[in-house]
C-alpha cells in the first residue's frame, strides 16, 4: 500500500497556523462564556442512534452518520444490520438527553456551553465540510428575559474582541405567529417567511411576485408592503406599525412586548436591530430568534440561536425551557482572515532558534534554551547539525524571529551571536541582554 | 419515547467539575508543548477505512468502529455493505497519513502535538472507556538524541507542574535486541520481555518459573539474574554489566551508548530511572522507549513513547524517522484527584451571584455585573425571582463564593449587601470596594 492517503469525502486536516487561529478565537469565546457563569460540559461522539432519529426531520435522519457493531459481527448479520449507534448531528439534542440523564447532577437553571465536532453526510461544497465544530451556549430552566440581555451583550462583546464589526439581529416566533393569525395563514407561515427572507435578493417587487406565485391574497400582500415600509425606520416606529397590526392577537402582543423589553434594557452601543424577516427553524423556537452577520463580508451568519419552551419533552423530561446561541467557528475564521482581523500569532510562535553546529554546541545551547523556558520563552535547539541555510530557512518558514549561533568560540567567553531574522541585523548579547529583549515582545 | 435516554455502552459524558480539570491538564501539556516548539494540528474522526486497516494487528483491526455510507444507500447494498470510513484509533497513524499527505507544507524537522479523542470497540471495563482522549507529541525528520533530552525534560516539568511526582523510566529497544542476540532467542524477545514484566507481581522465582515454563534455557535464566542482581544500583553500575553481556553484540552496544548519552545529558534533578524490562510495542518502536509512572499510586503508566525509524513507510513515504511521547489524560487526573493535587478550580467559577428581588432589583444588579465583568470578574444575575433558598443554594451547589442582595433599599442608596458564602458574614459595600475585593482573590 504506497498510494498516496487521502481523507474521506469532505473531511480536512487542520494545519499548524489554521489551528492557532482557531485557538485564538476560542479563547475568547469560552472567557466571555465564563465570565456570564457559563461551564463546560463535553457529550461523546456516539449517541444511541434511537437518541438522534426523528429529531432533524426526514432530510436530518438520512444525514446522521451510522456507526456499525464491532467488525467481526458486520458478516454474520448480513442484510439485516440495523446500526444501533450514531454520530452527533449537532450538539442540541445530546445536549438535552445529557439534561435529562444528569438532571439530578445539575444546578438548574444550567449553563452549560459545549465546543465539540459534529458530522452530517452532507453533499460536501466549498466551505460545507463533514465535520465541523459547534460551539454552543444554553441555559435550561428559566423563562427570563433577562438571558436575552446577557446573550445580546456575550455576542456582542465576543465579536468586539475578535475585532469584527457584527449586526445582532433580533426577532420573535410570537410575532410571526401573530402576523400568521393576523393574514389568515397560520398554516404557510413557513412559505411566507421564505418568500420575506428574499427580499435582499429580489427587492420588493420580486417578493410581490412570489406571493402571488404562490397564491398569497391582498392582505398577505398588503401587509408585507406595511413591513418593508418601515424597514429602515428606528425600532420605536416599526414597533408602532407592528402594534397596530398586531392589535388582535394575544400572541403577536406577546412577543411584540418581548422584543420591547429587550431593546429598552440592551445599552445603546450594543447593534441591536430587529429583523422582522427573521425566522431561523420555526419549528424549534418558540419566542427570541438571533443571528448575527459580519458587516461588510458576505459570508452569511457568523452566529445564530434562539428561546425554545420544551427541549427536553422528546426525553421524557416535561416543562424545561431554554435560551441558546452558537458561534460559527468557521466562518467567524473566514470572515477575521478576510478582514485580517487576526493579531500577529507570534506570540505563540517559538521565540528563539538556536542553530546547531555539531553536538557539543547543541548540547550547550540546550542549556541556554532551558533559561530562556524557565523564563516563558519559547526555543528550539535545532536537532541536526544540518547545513546552515537549512536551519536558518527553517526559522523562517516557522516565523521564528531570532536566531542564535553558538560556535566554539561563543561556548568559550559565553557571549551569545543573536540575529534578528525581521531586520537581518546581528548583535552580541548576553543571555540576561537576551531574556530581557525577548521578553520585551 | 419517553423512556429515560441513555448511552451507547462504554462511553460517558463529562460533567462541568470534570471538564475543568481536564482543561487545567491541558492547559499545563500545552503550554509545556509550546515551550519547546511543538505546534497543534487536527485530524479528522473519520479516515479512509483502508487507512487504518492492517495497521494495528489482527486485533486491532476488529477493535476499529467503522462508519456507514449516508443512511439511505444501507438498503439497497444489502449484505455487501463494505463500510469505506472508520473512526480514527489512535493519533499515530493518522499523523503518518498526514505527515505524507502534507510533506510539502510543513517544515522538517516537524513537530506537532494533537489532542483528540479516540475509538476502540473494546470490551469496556472500569476506567476503559470506547472513546478516549489521546494526547501525542512528537518530531519526524531527525534521529537526533537531542530530542530524547527534550521530550525528557517536557515530562519532568509537565509533572512538577501538576504536582506529581513521577518516574521516568527509559529503555532501548536496541539493548533488548543485544540481549537477545546474546542469549540466542531472536525470535522470542517479546516472550522474554512478557516474563520480565512480571517481575513486580511474581518476584524473582516467580519469573524464573515462568522462563522453565516457557522452555527458556539456562542462558536465558543466568541473563536474567544478571540483570535483576543489579536492579536497585546506580545507572553507571547497570550500565557496567550490560556492557560485559552485551560487548559482542553491536545493536546492543549501539543501545547502551544511546542510553548513556541520555543519562550524562540530562539535567541530576530529573528523576530518570533506567528499566531493562521495559518494553513498549516492541514492533513499533526501534530505539529509545520511555514510560512514566506516578509515585506513590498504583495506577499504571501515565506517559509513554519511544523512537521509530520509520513512520510513513506505510504510505510510502520512506526513511523518516522520529520520535514521539503521549499523556495519559485520564489517568492522570484519577492520580491528581488520589492525590488531591487539583488546586481550588474557584479561579474558573463564577465568583458573583446576585439574587434576584424582581425585575427592576435585577436589571439594576445586571448593571452592576456588566461592571464587574469589565473587571473580568465573572458574575451571574439569577434570572428568575426564586425564593431565596433557593437561589442561595445554586450559589452554594456551583461554589459561588460571594453573593450580592440588591432590594428596592440598596437600589436608592447604591450600597451593596454582599455576603461571604464562605463565612457566612454579611456586610454593606461601595461597587469600588466589591471590586477590588474580588480582585485580590
Amino acid at each position: 500500500m504506497s498510494s498516496k492517503p487521502s481523507l474521506p469525502k469532505g473531511t480536512r486536516d487542520i494545519l499548524p497556523q489554521s489551528m492557532l487561529q482557531r485557538e485564538y478565537i476560542l479563547k475568547v469565546v469560552k472567557e466571555v462564556f465564563k465570565k456570564y457563569g457559563f461551564q463546560p460540559i463535553e457529550t461523546p461522539a456516539m449517541e444511541k442512534a434511537s437518541t438522534l432519529t426523528g429529531k432533524y426531520g426526514e432530510e436530518g435522519d438520512r444525514l446522521i452518520f451510522k456507526v456499525l457493531p464491532r467488525g467481526d459481527k458486520l458478516k454474520k448479520q448480513g442484510a439485516t444490520i440495523v446500526p444501533d449507534e450514531a454520530l452527533r448531528y449537532d450538539l442540541t439534542v445530546p445536549f438535552a438527553r445529557f439534561v435529562v440523564q444528569h438532571q439530578n447532577d445539575i444546578q438548574f437553571p444550567f449553563k452549560r456551553y459545549q465546543i465539540q465536532p459534529v458530522w452530517r453526510a452532507d453533499r460536501p461544497q466549498k466551505g460545507r465540510y463533514r465535520e465541523f465544530y459547534q460551539c454552543d451556549a444554553d441555559v435550561v430552566g428559566s423563562r427570563s428575559l433577562l438571558l436575552e440581555l446577557d446573550f445580546v451583550k456575550i455576542y456582542d462583546e465576543v465579536f468586539k474582541k475578535l475585532g469584527i464589526q457584527a449586526s445582532i439581529k433580533i426577532n420573535n416566533r410570537k410575532v410571526l405567529a401573530g402576523l400568521a393569525e393576523f393574514m389568515q395563514i397560520e398554516n404557510r407561515i413557513i412559505d411566507f417567511t421564505i418568500s420575506l427572507d428574499k427580499l435582499d435578493k429580489v427587492g420588493v417587487d420580486g417578493v410581490l411576485k412570489d406571493l402571488d406565485d404562490k397564491g398569497f391574497d391582498e392582505k398577505v400582500k398588503d401587509t408585507f408592503l406595511k413591513i418593508v415600509s418601515v424597514q429602515n425606520e428606528n425600532f420605536e416606529a416599526r414597533l408602532k406599525v407592528m402594534q397596530d397590526l398586531l392589535a388582535d392577537s394575544n400572541i403577536g402582543k406577546e412577543g411584540l412586548d418581548e422584543l420591547g423589553f429587550v431593546f429598552k434594557n440592551t445599552p445603546k452601543d450594543i447593534p441591536l436591530n430587529l429583523e422582522l424577516t427573521l425566522a431561523r427553524g420555526l419549528d424549534y423556537y418558540t419566542g427570541s430568534i438571533f443571528e448575527v452577520t459580519a458587516d461588510g463580508v458576505a459570508l452569511g451568519s457568523i452566529g445564530g440561536g434562539g428561546r425554545y419552551d420544551d427541549l427536553t419533552g422528546i426525553f421524557g423530561l416535561k416543562n424545561l425551557p431554554g435560551i441558546g446561541i452558537s458561534f460559527g467557528l468557521d466562518r467567524i475564521q473566514l470572515v477575521m482572515e478576510e478582514l485580517n482581523a487576526f493579531p500577529e500569532m507570534t506570540q505563540e510562535a517559538t521565540k528563539v532558534l538556536f542553530i546547531n553546529f555539531g553536538l557539543e554546541e547543541a548540547l550547550f545551547s540546550q542549556q541556554i534554551a532551558d533559561t530562556l523556558r524557565q523564563n516563558n520563552i519559547k526555543a528550539e535547539v535545532y536537532p541536526d547539525s544540518s547545513k546552515i541555510g537549512k536551519q536558518m530557512d527553517y526559522a523562517n518558514k516557522k516565523s521564528i524571529q531570532t536566531v542564535v549561533l553558538i560556535g566554539s568560540a561563543e561556548m568559550k567567553t559565553g557571549a551569545l551571536n543573536v540575529k534578528n531574522m525581521v531586520s537581518g541585523e546581528q548583535k552580541e548579547m548576553t543571555l540576561d541582554q537576551l531574556i530581557s529583549a525577548l521578553s520585551l515582545n
